[in-house]
């Protein structure tokens, strides 16, 4: 052999050895089990996932369930749950189960109806309210209607004179006491419903001193300029009302058994110290009903913001005119507390990797009569999320972390089946949930999206609704985003579509307000500037039915169907991204315009404040703490080592946890199932999420304080509290050693 | 070429290529970073970590931080501080810090001495009780020693006749008042010391109208049979007496900010609302002063339990006999609360593995005047510990989780360092704490080790001492778990040595009651059986020197380097540890064994247990529930892949969370800042630790009813509370999905 060939043999050895040798590498390296699961197809299987959910499906399970009235504690309630496990076992969850619990439930005496009357010098009643709302057409058959009526009310039979306080909101019942000179003890008092929860209504009543209380719909806050009323349209018939709670539960769950799950071996409070219940008779009537009591009522005509849209003077009382002063109003009351089984269904899909992270789907079953809108149209496009999930399972996909789907019950009577099971699996949720996803009704007007989260989801949000079509006629091509944001833009200050804060009055309250876990809603609803009638007219009515929703709120169910995307996309990328989406920034960039707008409010007293050394510059230093943490958190982030399991895990708990370091564990002065710092429910309002509820309730306070040097104190604790939960939340953030 | 050897070269051809591919592949597959660290030598490490703690050192510690007084809120208190930072600094710790608090201490007014006289028909004083104790011998020249006071005694000076209420606990007042007939209303009542925490005896008194209270240590409860008083031997003298705070906390930390950490910007109750202050001036004295008081005593001799050990009568008034008749009692208390700063030190290991996995060891600094034993003897332990740590680190080591060193402050004055910094960092504790172990005083005895400590810890603990040595002279080769087990065995159901629950009284209060974290503490003990008096004789007094410890209770420091070695070993393994040394099934004996104590407890009354239909039931339902539950967690981890990190995390969570689960955030009845359900104080004994203590409490509480079956309805509520709670333990050792 020639020398050359030689060198050229021994080069071509080198290349097969190293070539080899790389070849053994590579596989080796890549043969070799990693602990990160690839989870390539994430963003394929969401495509899957949002593309099974279809309109035709909602519209069947919606026509499923809503056939018969299906009232908390009934047995029609409870076939429905039965269905819903069998389906969603069907569906191909890993488990589902049916978890009872036995809470006080609140129901009209069968024999004895509840109605208000006139009643004449001698007692004799010459006009009495209806005893029902006409049943709509193709429903005259049902039995089980419940007629309308005030869960929880007292029983009995108060009689006296009537005095109308508009709302019945606290600035109303002031305004009537301080302004108007009006004392209601001993009065039943007539309020329109409306503005606020008619919880608070009740209380501030009870609190005024009056033996009874009647709530009516008017027009002014449940009618659509240019609507019919249903069957023809949407509006609200004369002879249509409200059912509803009046419980003050502030976060209770069951009156009887606050803070434990209402099992079998649990104690009970008496009745009389139960939690929330008012001690006077409450009734609710439609505007029908309402012309006729208004009608000759006396007294001084009111301010116009007092005046509703009947064709009634709105004159405050105390009592009829002259010419119908010997006539009374009588209130006969006879519902019932009883304790009472519920049933949530809860389904599951394990997590592949964390099986020990909680992504909540949870939506109320019970519904007041029907439940078309309210809950049914949340729990359709839950049941076709759950479907879409089966589907997706038997694919071979599974989230990286455990999906809980739950159909809550008795919502209605208090958020109780929710609260309860909140309360049941407490440590586990507070160890372990990520995010809650509520499904209540799924729309509630005909305009555009709304969503109401914690400040760590809006990015999330943004990101999903860019994924989703517009549902919308004439925008094909469009994203929900876009048309969403066309519709309602944040502000001036910002350029995207608008995200509220959440209040309370649906089942998300127990885990985001109680426990701490990120949490939000999203829903179809009206035009808020436009449409100025509290929630929907038929709300809470016999005529919530199927048809309302297929004639006229979603013909096509494609407005449904991007709820139900939203809803999904939510549960989905929460459960199966690697690293969480959970975005710091916005909750710090979140705080910084709370803390303002609540020192804003503050200066309305600016003279008082410098009297008793008031001073917001705690608050506003840790939330400027609390953004540099925030910042510099994303900034880590971004250099996260996403293969190693552990690192991941660690900062995925710090994203977790960081809503639950919001939560004092002593709760909110006198609400202690009130425990987030940032947002809860005004103590005036529970429908009105308040950021900094501490420091607003403690400033509202001041208005009525007989004392105002100890209700400046109140303020400046509860600055000090905001203060101190903005910096250990920051601490959370921080790296943890 | 010949067919024969191209079949040859082919093999070899192929041969090479395998052998190339494997070598590659090999090399891929080992090169290729684990997540899973290999810690071979985790036990060699901590063989290491125990042989470098040395009794000379440990000495060294205890001379230099007990010179001189060093109250908290002191100059000198801080100096200590800076120096520990300094040299926990040096010993190679990763971070030390200083955190400060301004919290609400308390101190005698330095013109106007405290003292109690016996005043004539005149007024005139005719006896004065001593302003100090004699100084020992050698500190003659130290000032700023805090003469003997009751920190937070309100100021005043009360004049009447005296009371002897015994040891002043419920049932000495409640035999007082019912059996004698004795109203303590306007009296001062003179109690002595033991059995019980003086606060309560404080509360006991303000309950039962008393205007002034005296306490005084009884040879009967501080003194040893054929010891010689200080500085002879370790005997209280005559003219010692007990400093200590009398304050009814609750776990509440800084009377003027319960619920949140003191810092600059936190809003400070008033004094008036401040939470455990008495109203009452409060004094201590020795036993020669007592004498003095006690003396011309009149009314009735009590019963033979109600004697101490002085040669006077035990008459327990009120006032004195007929002869002395018109001489009163006058208290004369100038003692000040004012808000400081104080100083925790706090030092940090950085874990290598899970840096969000903390384990603690902290113990006070603060002294009320030089420490030799409370708590510098544990303080000297704590140091040492850290120096052998600092060691350890050079070497190479470093633990998988986070281990944090503290050095509290005020803990004499209500545990207000410690609870303070858990007010401070109450979020992160409480999602990332596996234990805290405590560091107080390290010996009060010179007989064995005693251990107090969550029953999951128990089996770690008896691992432990069977791995060091005993240090009692003749006992070489002895393990300290043999030498234990032969002088303190648990019972005759268990052949071990005892454990006991823990009450309260110190550092990990706010760690274990209120937070859930699994706590311990070691130090060596008396002889229980034989050793009546409370604590040591010279606790809290002037007489707690260097020279006691060095003289005395641990001459060669070989019992405080064997206690150092248990808390050493504790936090070790608990950092190190791949999986967490906690065992769920001693939780379910132990809770087993509180089951059936409490419902024996309740057994007293069985007639009226079935009157009011009280049965418990569903606790030990629940706590077969736990049993099986923890057996069947037990079982998984056996087969438990510690390779893969998630999965070793997902358990290890549980096994850390398992305490968390025992948190009612509720909190107990009255007492918000006593949460656990499993183990608080009585509300009669701070001291005292109390399984189910709801129950216990409200079973004590039947006692002194006006409303039995109120009260038994309380006893009910509380069963459920603690079945509950039992349950929802049990669900968090279940599989996660």
């Amino acid at each position: 052999m020639r020398k050359e060939s030689r060198w050229i043999r021994w080069i071509k050895w080198i290349v097969i050895v190293t070539v080899l040798f790389l070849l053994g590498f590579c596989i080796g390296w890549f043969a070799k089990p990693s602990n990160t699961q690839n989870h390539k197809d994430s963003s394929h299987y969401l495509k899957d996932f949002l593309g099974e959910m279809k309109a035709d499906k909602i519209r069947e399970h919606l026509r499923k369930f809503t056939q018969l009235p299906h009232l908390a504690g009934t047995e029609q309630n409870l076939k429905y749950a039965e269905q819903i496990m069998k389906e969603w076992q069907m569906f191909g969850l890993d488990s589902v189960e049916m978890v009872p619990y036995d809470v006080l439930l609140s129901y009209p005496n069968e024999s004895q109806p509840n109605y208000i009357s006139i009643v004449d010098h001698l007692g004799n009643e010459i006009f009495n309210t209806s005893l029902a709302e006409p049943v709509p057409q193709g429903y005259e058959d049902i039995s089980n209607i419940v007629p309308p009526y005030s869960a929880f009310s007292a029983k009995g039979q108060p009689e006296g004179d009537l005095v109308y306080v508009n709302y019945g909101r606290t600035e109303d019942f002031s305004q009537l006491q301080r302004e108007m000179g009006i004392n209601v003890t001993g009065k039943i008092v007539i309020v329109r419903y409306g503005k606020i929860f008619r919880g608070n209504k009740v209380k501030n009543a009870v609190l005024a001193g009056a033996k009874g209380i009647i709530m009516f719909s008017d027009p002014a806050d449940y009618w659509a300029d240019g609507i019919q009323p249903y069957p023809d349209g949407w509006n609200l018939p004369a002879r249509g009302a409200q059912r509803g709670n009046v419980l003050n539960l502030n976060g209770a769950g069951d009156p009887l058994t606050p803070g434990y799950p209402a099992k079998e071996y649990t104690y009970r409070f008496s009745p009389e110290d139960g939690v929330g219940l008012p001690n006077i008779p409450v009734h609710p009537i439609g505007f029908h009903d309402a012309i006729l009591l208004l009608n000759n009522m006396g007294g001084e005509i009111p301010p116009n913001n007092w005046k509703g849209a009947l064709n009634v003077s709105y004159r405050i009382g105390p009592g009829f005119t002259d010419d119908f002063k010997s006539q009374k109003v009588r209130m006969n009351i006879h519902t019932n507390n009883q304790v009472t089984r519920i049933y949530n269904v809860i389904g599951k899909i394990r997590g592949a990797q964390e099986p020990d992270r909680y992504v909540i789907l949870g939506g109320h079953r019970d519904a007041w009569v029907f439940g078309g809108i309210d809950p049914m149209s949340g729990a359709a496009v839950v049941h076709e999320t759950v479907r879409s999930a089966g589907r997706l399972l038997s694919t071979g996909w599974r989230p990286r972390r455990t999906i809980i789907f739950a159909s809550w019950d008795a919502e209605e009577f208090g958020l109780l089946g929710s609260t309860e099971w909140a309360e049941d699996n407490a440590r586990l949720l507070q160890e372990r949930a990520v995010a809650y996803i509520n499904a209540d009704s799924a729309i509630e007007g005909m305009y555009t999206l709304r969503v109401d989260c914690t400040p760590s989801l809006h990015t999330l949000v943004y990101d999903i609704t860019k994924q989703i079509p517009s549902p919308e006629e004439g925008e094909e091509g469009v994203s929900l985003y876009e048309s969403w944001h066309k519709r309602d833009n944040w502000t001036n200050d910002r350029d995207a579509p608008r995200i509220s804060k959440l209040g309370s009055g649906s089942d998300f309250e127990a885990y985001f307000i109680r426990l701490g876990i990120a949490s939000g809603r999203a829903r179809y609803t009206k035009n808020a500037k436009t449409e100025r009638y509290s929630s929907y007219p038929v709300y809470h009515s016999v005529y919530e039915t199927f048809e309302i929703v297929e004639k006229f709120y979603d013909p096509s169910f494609k407005r449904l169907q991007a709820v139900a995307q939203v809803r999904g996309a939510l549960i989905f990328l929460l459960a199966d991204s690697q690293l969480l989406p959970l975005d710091v920034n916005e909750y710090a960039e979140s705080l910084r315009k709370y803390a303002q707008s609540i020192a804003q409010l503050a200066q309305k007293n600016l003279g008082k404040m410098e009297t008793y050394k008031v001073s917001f510059d705690s608050l506003f230093s840790a939330v400027e703490n609390f953004t540099v943490a925030a910042r510099d958190f994303h900034g880590r982030l971004q250099t996260l080592n996403k293969a190693d399991p552990l690192q991941l895990r660690i900062m995925n708990d710090q994203l977790m946890y960081l809503e639950r370091a919001f939560i004092d564990p002593l709760g909110l002065p006198g609400r202690p199932f009130y425990r987030h710092v940032i947002f809860a429910p005004s103590s005036h309002n529970k429908y009105a999420g308040e950021s900094f509820p501490g420091i607003y309730d403690a400033l509202f306070d001041i208005e009525n304080s007989a004392d105002p040097a100890k209700a400046w104190e109140e303020v400046k604790r509860q600055i000090s509290i905001a203060a101190f939960t903005v910096h250990a939340a920051a601490m959370t953030l921080t790296p943890p050693a």
